[in-house]
């Protein structure tokens, strides 16, 4: 692993699987991290917290806390594991994660959710920092271009609508307010890091929230966007890598982005046929070559496949980016 | 705080919340401390436990660990609040213990409640060790004087029936068998405590799990028995201290106790008001002076009076043993 004398200052801004893949990566380098995570799911374990807790969703910053977990000992291994688990038993716990439940316990302890978060990253002793994007409590609603208005993540997500519908616009219910330290974050980074994730439930969650995009439009840091590697219906049907960019440029107010990173090996044709299933398909690459951003091209493919974890009832998706590959092209452009 | 050359060993023998005071105190001392805890409670976050998730009931191991959870670093001060925690919120998750479903995550993830419960010990950096009397699945069984007979230490504990009976006869069914680690523990111990905790539901039911009894007869060590401090309808209603010693022998096999801590101080009359509600009263001194066991007659009252947790539904003592002073005793006697 190559050093530099001075540790430089990366922000991630994303939520779900895919920033765990760049976080997973970026943490073995010798490097300052900070995680901006969406705060607006709606959705399984993080319903319940919603309305049974009355807490802010947690399950994106859970995922995170695994990704920069400490796992060189014995009992942080085993509670970075404890993370994952999502309870597959108990008639009333059964689908929820540990993660989430230790965070509402010490939330009611502390008296404090913004407290609880910071104090889990101290038990798990990460590496890094994350933090919620907002402590407002909103979410996410999308208008589709037929008029049809959808309230809640979790609903855009796993769509009972039309899902080939294209989103005309999306804004966040209550108006949220960013959490200043998240802001500050994106003002001193070297390189923020968009992506990869569902455009709107993962990235534009975070770019709608109000003290965001005019950080990020503000920081001298290098702005860089991981292209998805495939669509998803109900949010990005039939999106090629421009439209993709056309949304972000939408929502960063204008054209920031110095770096876009696309995948250039080809998805396994199996692969590509589970998808189809689910409407989806990769991401066609119209993007061209660009001054700025500029277009950097490489197998970003991981060989690994994802599966269905158990206990949980939410599709997964199976193809992923390699956290080595990003993590390396990433560190070459600071 | 005195020191010796070698430190000593002392198993303590019990699981309610005597014992969870019993280890509060001599933690501070420097001796090695195994704990050997019941394994029958049925009641609360233990049903769910054995009826949903078909594992064994921990929350006398969860309140040991509490006991003796490291707390001079922030990260496990916390870890030890949360094993305190009982969910007051979330419709399925309400009453639960943190510590319990903790446990539960991570037999699933261990393929072994055994291990889970040895892991969870590293976790919380405890000092010394805690050992569950059995891993046989038994419910405690209790046959009153005049025939009725129930199944389960949560209803003898909160007894339907005529709480003034007295017990004729325990058994644990089916059979269970002691874990080899606690009867190893006993043989190489230097002192043993027994209690002090709810006779049946607490004490007789580790003495009912064979090879426990065996084991404390063989051992060379000196046995002391703490004397409770009030009476308990359902389990010893009416009892004297005498009554608890006649019990105690009878499951022991023979005379073994070496020593009888007796608390000499009087309960506040305020305090003894509440308990007579509960059919209860300050256990009578009828016991004289003998040279075996010897009677050490202190004032071991605490000044603390406990109150009954949130988000909990079952009934908790009001009086307690002091810790400081149970220990001072207990480790004069080594």
């Amino acid at each position: 692993m190559m050093s530099k004398t001075k540790e430089k200052r990366i922000v991630v801004i994303g939520g779900g699987t895919g920033t765990f893949v760049v976080l997973s990566g970026l943490k073995k380098y010798p490097v300052k991290l900070s995680a901006i995570v969406s705060m607006s799911d709606s959705g399984g374990s993080n319903r319940v917290l919603r309305d049974e807790f009355g807490l802010l969703p947690t399950s994106d910053i859970r995922q995170c806390l695994v990704a920069l977990a400490a796992n060189n000992n014995g009992a942080e291994t085993l509670l970075r594991k404890l993370f994952t688990y999502r309870f597959c038993r108990g008639k009333g716990i059964k689908g929820m994660t540990f993660g989430n439940l230790f965070m509402a316990a010490l939330s009611d302890i502390l008296k404090s959710q913004e407290k609880a978060i910071l104090q889990t990253q101290n038990i798990l002793k990460i590496k890094g920092e994350i933090l919620p994007v907002t402590l407002s409590d909103s979410q996410l609603v999308a208008v589709y271009e037929n008029g049809l208005k959808v309230i809640g993540e979790h609903h855009i997500d796993e769509p009972k609508h039309d899902s080939k519908l294209k989103i005309k616009k999306a804004f966040l219910k209550p108006l949220a307010r960013a959490y200043l330290p998240a802001v500050k974050a994106i003002e001193r980074a070297d390189l923020v890091v968009i992506g990869p994730g569902d455009l709107y439930t993962s990235l534009i969650s975070n770019l709608l929230v109000r003290g965001i995009p005019e950080a990020i439009r503000r920081s001298k840091a290098k702005k860089v966007f991981i292209m998805n590697l495939m669509t998803r219906s109900g949010q990005t049907y039939g999106f090629s890598a421009k439209d993709h960019i056309e949304v972000l440029k939408k929502h960063l107010g204008r054209n920031v982005l110095d770096f876009i990173l696309v995948n250039s090996a080809s998805v396994p044709l199996a692969i590509a046929r589970k998808y189809q299933a689910e409407k989806a398909c990769p991401v066609v690459d119209n993007l061209g070559n660009t001054v700025k951003p500029k277009v950097i091209r490489k197998d970003f493919l991981s060989n690994k496949i994802t599966l269905k974890m158990a206990g949980d009832n939410l599709w997964r998706s199976l193809i992923r980016h390699d956290s080595v590959k990003l993590a390396k092209a990433i560190f070459n452009l600071l």
